[in-house]
């Protein structure tokens, strides 16, 4: 029997990794990325022009700011950023999120800067 | 300011059916759409030929039954099952899973039969 048959574990994911800001790579679907992240504090405003980005609150809470408005995320509540929307997500707690979307997509977008960073694969 | 800043929170939604083996449309994600579906009992065996899905425990205990072995799913707990391979879910209690796959892709996969039905939108 070659084929994986373990699930992913969020928690015990998030367990492996303390670092903030960086993006583990927990599964593929299709050609899309499923990625853990842990946030503290306030990241840069970007937008992602070619896709929209989906984001669900595993612990902590999460506010996205947005131009025109912010979006507060608890624990079990998902939000999803259209394409070419600018945002910037800050957190006052250390928050951990599940974040998809399509593979190769860059943490700060139109950005660039010093937070970005290619995610990681996470075993 | 049009645009929506309303998180969608899955426990919510969750409230607002009861209906089994039915997929509620929550969110969409390019051209992908986030789902939530109660299950219990045993479903068909089918495979999606042209993608991935992805499955998530939210609530209950899943069984994914595969040719070669099965994937037991907890709350927490995700798995993606590749495209083209047979597999059927089953439940002993109810269970609630948010699943996500392009819009479009037929629950019941390449079986058809009785349960085939399409999602509906959840506002």
């Amino acid at each position: 029997m070659s084929r994986s048959t373990v699930p992913v574990n969020l928690a015990d994911k998030l367990a492996q990794f303390s670092e903030l800001w960086s993006q583990k790579n927990v599964a593929v679907l299709n050609d899309y990325e499923v990625k853990l992240a842990k946030l503290k504090g306030e990241f840069v405003w970007h937008a992602h022009e070619d896709t929209d980005e989906l984001i669900m609150v595993i612990s902590g809470r999460l506010t996205i700011r947005l131009r025109d408005g912010s979006v507060v995320l608890e624990p079990g509540e998902l939000f999803v950023i259209p394409r070419g929307v600018e945002h910037c997500t800050v957190t006052d707690e250390e928050t951990a999120i599940l974040l998809l979307e399509p593979a190769g997509t860059i943490n700060t977008g139109d950005a660039g800067g010093a937070m970005t960073k290619a995610a990681e694969i996470l075993n």
